[in-house]
């Protein structure tokens, strides 16, 4: 795969590289050097030691990876993740718990309502630092697979049976038969397959920016009661909401203030920009003693995270030819479901399955590489194009529905928490999801598109 | 149950009144009756003739019309149902079609995109005309059973072991050991049971007015070509979606134009209204040749009904002791879904089963009778309440989907597509509802309340 091997696309096993050493792109390299694929990860960071916030998987979707590779549990096992719950023998579950955030003038103003709890099973949901995770996938990966501070500049195509050429800012370069980015939000391959022009090629802001900080459990308890801090909660009101859960070994509770913001964001290449406590004080004006006491034990400054997705312009298709997306370079989702790394691990199961039938087919008859690897990546977006965007949606409106305004409206309660029976459908779309089907529906999918069976490919009917 | 009766509660079958002889009250009259409970209807209409529209029930709610009694499904049959699509022998499903109704300046301007198709199955819904299946239920009721021209003005609770007094405007009374409101949208009972001040005793208005008519086919099929007209689409566009499908053996449509309306309904006392044919034009400017012409062949003067509904108000609990609410008196739904009829369905196959079981357990201790009925209306509003207020509310979201402004921006249309996978969740969760687990959970929550099995009534926790 290096400048020095021969451009020709046909012979030997496929020759992918993946852009972008994330999560999705760790786990789909290992993916697909299990089912044969020879792989290349490119990431422009110079380590995996950058980004050390904390990331959740459901049960689910610890089961998809186990059928990516059966290395990618043990690694997030192995990198310290927890079940987020705290739960005594008597109920190991996991769950979500709403709460009403908004101050109701109670006799007893440290009490709260519980709106509505979902559970998620024992070991619902596993949590870790993905830095951490990270660290773990890398050490189930051959040495020379992934290289980092390479930064892709461009991707050419030489035409239909030559192979594509990689550009890197370093002024170096790399072949492959076919191109997977994984390489998130402000992904290069998207711009490279949608064009600069396409409004998609770009993420835009969601108004709504997330403050988010540690604090140390007793202050925690100080605030919240022991309870409540102990356990993972999602405080709703008008405007704003906070998640907190415990991490760390229960010595620490993650929080994160979620708060709607009607302005533009000023500049789209810094989204992280320094929040104070005061800023995150007049958000919650108006909430209950809990809450406020909560924000009073944040540190002055705090990091001010402003969300970007692709709900306003979704990405028409995923793949072009030998190029496709995958995790949130081809969706990239506001987190209000905590889903979003999920679905990227979805995505390569879907590719790694994928895969498995091109490097099969490749062997009997190598000729049909280029048409193999494009009818997959047709397959892989039209199995996965609907759910991925289906999340980005649900993950706005379930930010709308933890925001509205009716909480601070006395008469208008019954009303807001009609929204909860929508939740629960909505989280159990993600938590219950039918991976099982999806294999079946992607290997029909691409064995109708390579011409060994009856039926035909859904189109678009104009009439 | 006359006035001379004797107002003591013991002893005897429960004897419910049902005020409301529309086709939840005249159905679930019949599952009372079956279960051997003494019925009386109350209806304040003259006559059965009175509205003449449409309407449509899904497989899954004829089957819970077959398990509330046999008569029903039979009544509506034989009331000249029919099954709504026109398929041939090589696909007898029923769909529902989106296709896109705005204009695109396509080569051949009478061609449409076809967005989206859900399949309900063969027989997936069955049509007939509301004063039609209403004589045939009528039919099945003992003479004695239904009384019209009785307009509910009061009920009087006169202690715990009395029955209740019910008044009428024309001065007459009748008592009953417990009062169901069947009575639609503007229920009275709703009123009494909540009180004239609080907001959700009266309906709002949805901001969405119908426009609706019948237009011969041979006109329709000029407008739209004979596949669309024979089949049923609705034309999703900015602001507005235009819904028609075949009646009267294929020798008319229905046609609706459902239009948003941001401003206030002048009178809600009168929510029919006539408008014109230029109103509908001019709501539908810049859309596609074929309904541009359709609409051109409405008549002159259409009816203009305001959609008025319970989303922003919703009932905060369906029963309060031995009064309770069915059907639209409940949880009266804009008709986006299709479904609100379906809705008072399922909550009669509920309260027939309750029903059922007060009967067993009064007959072996008359003492209980009162206890009993209000146990029965706590299960039902538990069972209840959650899922038909999740109907309104999706309603209305349904509402938004067909409308989005979205439509008439092309650099929007791919964000636009992006709801179908809701929309299609949404209507599965109506279509395929378990109704075998709903009357599980009803039996259960029942035991519950009478103290006869183990387990706790969910109940709102503050903390």
């Amino acid at each position: 795969m290096s400048t020095t091997t021969s451009p020709s696309l046909s012979g030997g096993e496929p020759e992918i590289v993946i852009v972008g050493g994330g999560i999705v792109g760790l786990v789909l390299a290992l993916g697909l050097l299990r089912v044969g694929v020879k792989v290349k990860v490119y990431e422009q960071a110079q380590s995996f030691r950058e980004v050390g916030a904390g990331i959740a998987f459901t049960a689910n979707v610890i089961r998809c990876m186990n059928l990516i590779d059966p290395s990618v549990p043990v690694a997030l096992r192995s990198s310290g993740s927890v079940a987020t719950s705290n739960g005594g023998a008597e109920d190991p579950d996991d769950y979500l718990r709403w709460i009403d955030g908004y101050e109701r003038h109670r006799e007893d103003p440290r009490k709260q309502r519980l709106f509505y709890k979902l559970s998620a099973g024992p070991r619902g949901f596993e949590g870790c630092r993905r830095d951490q995770f990270l660290e773990s996938l890398v050490k189930c990966i051959p040495s020379d697979v992934v290289e980092l501070k390479k930064r892709l500049e461009t991707i050419e195509d030489k035409g239909a049976n030559q192979k594509l050429l990689l550009r890197f800012r370093d002024g170096t370069t790399a072949e492959a038969d076919a191109v997977i980015g994984c390489d998130g939000v402000k992904s290069r391959v998207r711009r490279i397959l949608l064009g600069e022009d396409d409004p998609a090629s770009r993420p835009s802001y969601s108004h709504c920016v997330a403050y988010r900080t540690l604090i140390p459990m007793a202050q925690a308890i100080e605030a919240l009661g022991e309870y409540k801090a102990t356990n993972q909660h999602n405080h709703v009101g008008p405007n704003a909401n906070l998640l907190h859960y415990p991490v760390a070994n229960n010595t620490m509770i993650n929080a994160v203030a979620f708060v709607r913001d009607p302005n533009k964001w000023s500049d789209d290449s810094q989204t992280v920009a320094v929040g104070t406590r005061d800023d995150v004080k007049a958000a919650f004006k108006g909430w209950c003693a809990p809450v406020r006491d909560l924000i009073e034990r944040f540190p002055d400054t705090v990091s001010k995270w402003a969300i970007f997705d692709l709900w306003e312009y979704p990405v028409p298709q995923y793949n072009n030819d030998r190029l496709c997306l995958a995790g949130d370079a081809a969706h990239a989702t506001s987190p209000h479901h905590g889903a979003g790394a999920g679905q990227g691990i979805e995505d390569a199961l879907c590719l790694s399955t994928l895969m498995r039938e091109v490097v099969a087919e490749t062997r009997e008859h190598p000729e049909t590489k280029a048409k193999a690897i494009t009818a997959a990546f047709r397959t892989y977006d039209a199995v996965r194009r609907t759910r991925s965007q289906w999340l980005v949606n649900s993950s706005r409106r379930v930010c709308d529905m933890h925001q509205q305004a009716e909480w601070a409206d006395d008469t208008k309660i019954t009303k807001a928490e009609t929204v909860f029976e929508e939740m629960r459908d909505r989280t159990f779309k993600i938590w219950h999801f039918d991976y099982e089907a999806m294999l079946k529906e992607t290997l029909q999918g691409y064995k109708q598109r390579r011409g060994w069976a009856n039926g035909v490919v859904k189109n678009t009917l104009i009439y």
